[in-house]
């Protein structure tokens, strides 16, 4: 085994055979586990994100945070109705990518394709970067390396994932289930505290609340463009539904409505007590820095073990948050390359059964944002939202399409009104967070569109060049061998036999910068008893290689239908770096033939003890 | 021509026949212009080095700069009378690294070679770095970008290399002359201002000159070996007798003289005014930076045209010594490459007769050096005088046992003195400076004679390895093609014909991860008439190499005498971005191959239009 396979099996362990891949089905309680973990996650930024915005005018515009949280939980109630749909319409799974290429064609697909691409980029990238918030927020010893953190952490679920770990159901619910029970733990206990009297600190310094009308108005806009962050991941359910034990889409759909609740309690329950509570959010850069949630927690539980507890599940369901787009982007890049619009190599499994190229590439580019983002995961929220609402409504709309094809005019509504709602808010969400961000989300979807299209392209180019005609017939082919040689030795014995081998033409080929010496040579040569000619060239110019080319073109010249084959003995030394020490002609000589027809350079190594 | 091609051609030119290799012969005042600027230019930084030490002391110090400065003239004066005699005794060219070698061994000649060789990476630091602080004294608006102007110096003088423009001694003598004039203008000049009566400020907030009796010495000898900078350059002469008018030894020894004498008053003339006007050195960081030769040409000149001229002609001089080195680096590595002590690349001469490694080795580490001490020459100065002193101990010892051997008495006085001295200087050199940067000199000389001794000892190796021995005899080779084919299509026909010209055992060898495909590709390689056997290898892992690795070394192991030849199909697309969409199973082939004796991997390529 060689280094390199050592050190692979050592971090992605034994290849697996293709006939272990499998699928496990899971009960309703452990899917929630696996599906629900980014939508669920999403209360650990998105009323931090409203808040941000509002208390940026003044805190006393704080008091909004409740009714713009509600405003998104009907926006959520919205959203699952016309998943709802899919589910039921999709029973064999309803991606994006899939429902709208089936429904509105093919580029209405890519463009969804593209905006969840990027989503997933967004999710690994956020969800780790707010874990590791949370995890600052227990040890603010950490806080110097939040990038560093963010960059581990992705590397960590992206190594887990190039292993093929499984979406465990069991094994993902502890987290799930202790985030779950600890937010609604928080939110009870919350309003104990509250109904026996606490009594809450005014806000320090408030700035004025002097704003116009329609300053307010745009306020409101933007801390509601901002916490559509909390319906990133909804789409996941209907997604994955051929995950579920049968009957597949009653038990996805029933889960997406528990979920659905879930979300909307934890997201509107912690609004309120943040806003109750008179929490501000904090700048990255404060001492002492806190999440919003982090905050809430240390008030009503102090800063004892539950504190702790809050901030290690919240780390932890972030992370899982994060897992989840990396089950779901090499999926997804997976069949938009076998469709043709991305390289193959990403519909590739590797030896440990997963798409291992997009798993890296999606490692690769998150890891690229959280540093050009430096680890402050608030910056990249715009990004985030704009693009899940884009998929958003253009799952939707292929379902609005779909269902008034198939007159079914109920469901067909919701999913209307789920399109025409998410279509709004996209629209809200870039123009609010045009100048923000969301323009790059724009500009990366038009990118990626023309990506899609050059590939195809080139792609269906190929296949058509490539395709056999009637009268392509073999032709047979005459080569002639040109045998490069230093001087005779030991080393190029077995080359020189190779060649010999190959065909009746073989011709040594000798450059020499000196003429004098050629005698030398051509005596050894002859001594030796080799029974095919030495041809020496001249080098005036001191280049060993456009001898070599003058003289092939030359041959191809007299005999255009001619394959040449140019044989460049090579020593391999033990060590690498004696490697320096050996001209490697074959490396120049490939460059400066690159753009030659009919010649072939091999290579006849000799190993060196 | 591609476009690599195109582009060279215009920064270095066309090729150049050996047949045009000739050496210019110069007259004496040609060739001091030629080999004298390195030492001549050692005055612009020279005489700063040591008012920097005195002055880090205190201010009261700098009246010793005279002193000093007389010691090192003499220092001067004894090193130039023993190369006086290196010259009689090598007409040919007498550099140290031959000269130690005829003489004290080879081991004191690569010692030789390599502070050599290290010297000249210093001379184009350190001078390129003072011509850059020239510039800046005269265009303060260029001081933030010292590194950027060094480095592109630098390449530009490396550039001009690389053409191989000839050491034109007409085209030399313009900035050398002018550098000598100008300077024996400024001395008369700033002679004559004092004599009539010039009122010289006082040094402003002097510090105490309080130290004790020994610490006075210590920091003489600190602003010695500093000085001693001002010798670099001294040994060009002797290096390069050949190039003189016959008698070469009688024009050299004479040039020899005229340069001492120059280069002695101008130094000491300098540092007796830089001494007098009450000069003080600046640090690069000061507002207002200018070099202390600077700050005596605006004192004596003020600031208009002759100034400027000042700072043009010292910046000049400085890049010519820069020159030197790039002339002397490639030759004298090219020697040691011949010896075997280099890696053989720097032996060849590109195809503009220079040797064009040497040339991009030298031009690389003096970029380097550039970078890390961000264009700060005083820094180097301490490697430098180190490094130079070592090889002129080692060469003049040479000369001494010479001398000694040939009962040439008087001489070997002259250079055993200068052998004496230098190594005294040297042990003064490298204990005084050895915190400040000479133990880098050790370590690096040390490095470099275990890279000559490993060099020697593969190459040593290599020769008997191959040597033919009586025994040695052709066995003719039986090979096995076999043909990497995926499905049948038009760009893999002559690739086919190919492997069925090459010999009669061919397989062709497809690896499928769907063994349900493999009946459609069998139907039609079968329908095209192709007369080899098509192998499919199913690959349960999923790998397209380990399939194949494993089959050849089944054959390998059936018939461990015939050699394997793997035939890889290779689309060769027409832009770049094109490549990265297709599997490029040849590079992990051959990587995974590399260990493996007997194999030969060839890719036939096919263009995509």
């Amino acid at each position: 085994m060689t280094f390199y396979t050592r050190l692979k099996r050592l971090l992605v362990g034994k290849p697996i055979h293709t006939k272990h891949a499998h699928h496990e089905r899971l009960p309703w309680y452990f899917a929630l586990a696996v599906f629900a973990s980014d939508a669920l996650s999403s209360v650990a930024y998105a009323p931090e994100e409203i808040m941000r915005v509002l208390s940026h005018a003044s805190n006393g515009y704080l008091y909004l945070t409740v009714p713009i949280a509600i405003g998104i939980a009907t926006l959520l109630v919205i959203v699952v109705s016309s998943y709802y749909q899919t589910i039921r319409a999709y029973p064999q799974g309803g991606g994006s990518y899939r429902v709208a290429s089936d429904n509105l064609g093919s580029i209405a697909g890519r463009l969804a394709g593209a905006s969840l691409l990027i989503g997933y980029v967004l999710t690994v990238a956020v969800s780790i970067s707010s874990g590791v918030l949370a995890i600052v927020s227990m040890v603010p010893a950490a806080k110097p390396y939040v990038i560093e953190l963010g960059v581990g952490a992705v590397a960590f679920v992206g190594l887990m994932n190039l292993r093929g770990a499984k979406e465990s159901g069991a094994l993902f619910s502890v987290p799930t289930y202790s985030f779950i029970l600890l937010m609604f733990g928080l939110i009870v206990s919350a309003g104990v505290k509250f109904t026996q009297g606490y009594e809450v600190p005014a806000y320090a310094a408030i700035a004025p609340t002097n704003l116009a009308q329609t300053a307010v108005l745009i306020l409101v806009m933007q801390a509601f463009s901002s916490g559509c962050a909390a319906l990133t991941g909804v789409e996941a359910i209907a997604d994955g539904v051929q995950a579920f034990k049968p009957p597949e889409d009653k038990n996805a759909n029933f889960t997406l409505i528990v979920m659905a609740a879930i979300l909307g309690t934890m997201f509107v329950g912690l609004s309120f007590f943040a806003s109750r509570y008179h929490i501000v959010p904090m700048p990255l850069e404060a001492e002492n820095f806190r999440t919003v949630v982090a905050q809430i927690a240390a008030v009503v539980f102090g800063d004892g073990a539950l504190y702790v507890m809050v901030q290690i599940a919240t780390a932890l369901i972030l992370i899982l948050a994060a897992n989840t787009a990396f089950a779901d982007f090499p999926r997804l890049s997976s069949f938009i390359a076998r469709d043709g619009f991305l390289p193959r190599q990403l519909a590739s499994q590797g030896d440990r059964l997963v798409f291992q190229n997009g798993i890296i590439l999606l490692s690769f580019l998150a890891i690229v944002l959280i540093i050009a983002f430096k680890g402050d995961t608030h910056m990249l929220i715009p990004l985030y939202a704009a693009g899940v609402f884009i998929s958003f409504t253009l799952s939707q709309g292929g379902m609005f399409v779909k269902l008034k094809r198939e007159r079914k005019y109920l469901p067909m509504f919701f999913s209307g009104l789920g399109c025409f709602t998410t279509f709004v808010v996209s629209l809200i969400v870039i123009i609010q967070k045009f100048t923000l961000g969301a323009w790059i989300v724009l500009v990366a979807l038009a990118v990626l569109m023309a990506v899609f299209w050059g590939i195809r392209r080139h792609y269906n180019y190929l296949r058509k060049e490539l395709a056999l005609n009637e009268s392509d017939t073999l032709h047979p082919t005459k080569t002639t061998v040109l045998l490069l040689v230093p001087r005779l030795h030991k080393g190029i014995l077995q080359a020189i036999s190779y060649a010999d081998s190959m065909t009746k033409d073989v011709r040594a080929i000798h450059v020499t910068l000196d003429p004098k010496g050629t005698d030398q040579i051509k005596r050894e040569w002859t001594a030796f008893g080799i029974d095919f000619p030495l041809v020496i060239l001249e080098s005036p110019y001191r280049s060993l290689i456009e001898p070599i080319t003058d003289y092939i073109d030359q041959a191809l010249a007299e005999d255009p239908d001619q394959m040449i084959t140019v044989i460049v003995p090579q020593a391999v030394p033990k060590r690498w770096w004696q490697g320096l020490l050996h001209n490697n002609v074959a490396v120049g000589l490939k460059l400066a033939l690159a753009s030659r027809k009919n010649v072939v350079v091999t290579n006849v190594r000799y190993f060196l003890k």
